[in-house]
């Protein structure tokens, strides 16, 4: 949910170390690339309690850490809820950050998807502005990514896309190129190939 | 994400004021049930500060307001997140807590979605233990929600389901009897149909 200063990277260092070499700059621009762009999917596992949303989300916005997106909904035990988030940062700050995670009371479990494989899925509800010419070029573009339109409206249509964040974004991509009016993302959910 | 103690309802007064005749316990308990599961989508639109989901939800857990699903994630404008929960509570409840959303710093627009007619989706993931015989029955009735396997193991199935509440529901309700390893779910996502 932020932009904001971060902790001096690997890249940074390695440049301090490279000078401003022409091979130094390069190679440390690309692991500030990686670094920047390094997301993981965090799920945690929680008691149902009073305040344990508040607390993860504090433990983020108290030190500084990026929330992308975050989602909460029951499981199949009554007694307990499993959140979503996700993050980026470089591996130091995420391990921080499960570590802080698993000190909090009510948090059962805490995994990060990036080290294994996984099952991501977004849903998002995009609604498009449309006349009557834009109107069968975004049902064609709807069609091939598989979305479905649930709403339909003189000068708008509403379509819902589920996917990895990769397919999410380039869809949301080309809609923008007829105007995007209003948009909600759960953020991405995950569960374990295994 | 909370079972608790409820403010009087509606019904306990009428309750009170019946005394405990026949006719009286049937209509307060209809209203109680009423009270109960009246469910609400709140829409809030905030800015990406730091801090802001901590006070949406410190707003929900300082009061004793239940948050039943809660997902945030960015908008159209990158400075922008969306954030929608589900809560239940009776009228004079939810009207507060819009109130109270609305006074928040950061928080730029809130509306209830139960006013007028919106469009609510949820995806689920779920993890059903299947053998050589359950897989087929599984497999039909994934077909039949118009859901998708996204993953299969020797002994599981993962099946994802979009769909209102009470469709997916449905489908959990069916899955529950093979058995279900793990649930993620996001929480609905709503937009209006205007």
């Amino acid at each position: 949910m932020q932009a904001e200063k971060r902790p001096p990277t690997a890249a940074f260092i390695f440049k301090q170390f490279c000078g401003l070499t022409g091979i130094g700059v390069v190679v440390s621009l690309f692991l500030r690339f990686q670094t920047v762009f390094m997301r993981h999917t965090i799920s945690v596992l929680v008691e149902n309690k009073f305040g344990v949303l508040t607390r993860v989300a504090g433990l983020f916005s108290g030190r500084g850490y990026n929330i992308d997106t975050l989602n909460v909904g029951p499981t199949q035990d009554p007694k307990l809820s499993r959140m979503t988030i996700v993050t980026h940062g470089d591996e130091s700050t995420v391990e921080q950050i499960v570590k802080q995670l698993n000190k909090l009371p009510n948090v059962i479990k805490v995994h990060d998807f990036s080290a294994g494989e996984s099952v991501d899925r977004e849903l998002v509800l995009v609604k498009v502005a449309v006349d009557s010419k834009s109107r069968a070029e975004v049902m064609q573009i709807t069609d091939i990514f598989r979305a479905k339109i649930v709403d339909v409206q003189p000068k708008s249509l509403t379509v819902e896309i589920t996917g990895s964040e990769a397919k999410v974004e380039k869809f949301l991509d080309l809609m923008n190129s007829f105007g995007v009016q209003e948009i909600t993302r759960t953020g991405q959910v995950a569960l374990p190939r295994k």
